[in-house]
């Protein structure tokens, strides 16, 4: 164990989506040092194979392990998912040299306390909705528990190309298509198990109705670290603002350019370009 | 030079969307072997910087090289108009071993033919459009022709996704936006600069009006490569159907799923899954 108190979080997702959950533990560890690496040269994952993402996930925990850091977070529910079916990685364990967390149990552990009624959505990537892990995770937390899982492959692309207004026809269309499934099964509590969708979440709130709570798995996930490393007392004692280091795979430039809509609120030190291990 | 005409032609693309490229091929060079590579593990390439692209396009091609080829097509809007910009690869020339071409002479040829009035539009992804290659090639051919260029950056997605009907609200919607500057420009001949965008012809066509050309640029690629190989006596002489070997750098299983809408008239030999140098 290299890490104390001091050492940074490292969080990574496949491309920006996962600056949604650095924006969430800001707020909540104003503190803390954070580095942040986006895989924009591979990015989407989500229509990866599971062969796939578990080699680029490898190639990032490599990354970040380079620093000194006492945790990484996969800000990414596709990451997450995958990685959530081997036994080796669990959310919230302490794994080799550091603490990790994916989205899956911080997401599926706040749907479990939000339903009445025992019936929950889940919403993500292809990857997500196949690796079923948010459905045999809540299911085993608690027993009897429905849960209706739809593919929303569009909304990355719509995000990311700022398709993301409340009344962007395109946008509803398809968000329309994609959750009057769940609407229609009677769900009081929808995750989204994607880092992008809170970007669209008044969109989707529109459709879901008031009676639908709605789920951030990367605000999740940021809860839940604050409490892993709390509990092992590795909290920062740093009185001054933490430093926010971004790295990426493509060009740093493009990086900014199409981080706009994400980067609010986020102020970085500095944004760089770096290669991954065998990439 | 160690090729024959019965050696076989490669082809690559970021993903599945060069398949539109080699059914053309079929149709005009049926007693060719040909061999594809879909990047499915990093796909897509137009969203990413001109370093990367090339990184990745070196890659292709060096998989290519290590059959037995005579040509390598790069059926892809986004490879070829960044290779376009540096002075080793122009499109027709012998390179190290084998013949070459992109898409981007081939179709900026087609439309300086078929335009009337000399304003011609070019759609593609934002790498292809950034890079300026179909402007600076036309407007060298013919010059005095005006250029309209759009970037089209959710065509590939849906695409992708099966938004393609001609009555698709989402598709149409977007459709519009991205073309009503080109339409109001008063183009007679748009370049569908992606080879993605054949799939969606329909609904391009019924935002143009039928007094719009429509130029698809892989089709043009696949005319082109024909007249390269003739012209070098390297047309194959061989009487059977020639065959065809798909490979994807992700799962074939998924390639398969993913490319149902673009293997229509395509009866491949077998579909794998390779490994890039250094990927």
């Amino acid at each position: 164990m290299n890490y104390n108190e001091n050492s940074a979080i490292g969080v990574f997702d496949s491309g920006i989506g996962g600056l949604t959950a650095v924006k969430e533990l800001i707020k909540l560890l104003p503190n803390e040092n954070i580095i942040y690496l986006g895989d924009t040269a591979r990015v989407p994952y989500g229509t990866r194979s599971p062969q796939t993402i578990q080699k680029y996930a490898a190639q990032n925990f490599r990354f970040l392990k380079s620093f000194n850091i006492k945790m990484i977070i996969a800000a990414c529910g596709t990451v997450s998912s995958v990685l959530s079916t081997m036994p080796s990685y669990s959310d919230g364990d302490c794994l080799n040299g550091f603490f990790y967390t994916g989205v899956i149990r911080p997401a599926a552990q706040a749907a479990v306390s939000a339903t009445k009624n025992k019936k929950i959505g889940v919403i993500g990537t292809d990857a997500t909705v196949r690796s079923q892990s948010y459905k045999s995770l809540i299911q085993s937390i608690l027993p009897g528990a429905e849960v209706y899982q739809k593919a929303c492959p569009m909304f990355v692309p719509l995000v990311e190309n700022g398709y993301t207004q409340r009344d962007c026809i395109p946008c509803v269309e398809i968000a329309k298509e994609y959750l009057t499934p769940l609407k229609e099964a009677g769900i009081d509590t929808l995750i989204l198990g994607c880092t992008h969708y809170p970007i669209i979440s008044d969109v989707i709130a529109d459709i879901m109705g008031s009676g639908v709570k709605l789920i951030s798995s990367g605000g999740e996930a940021g809860r839940y670290a604050k409490a892993v490393l709390a509990e092992n007392e590795l909290l920062s004692r740093r009185q001054e603002k933490g430093s926010i280091t971004l790295y990426c795979t493509d060009s740093a430039e493009l990086f900014c350019k199409n981080a706009e809509h994400f980067l609010d609120g986020i102020t970085p030190m500095e944004i760089k370009t770096c290669t991954l291990d065998s990439e």
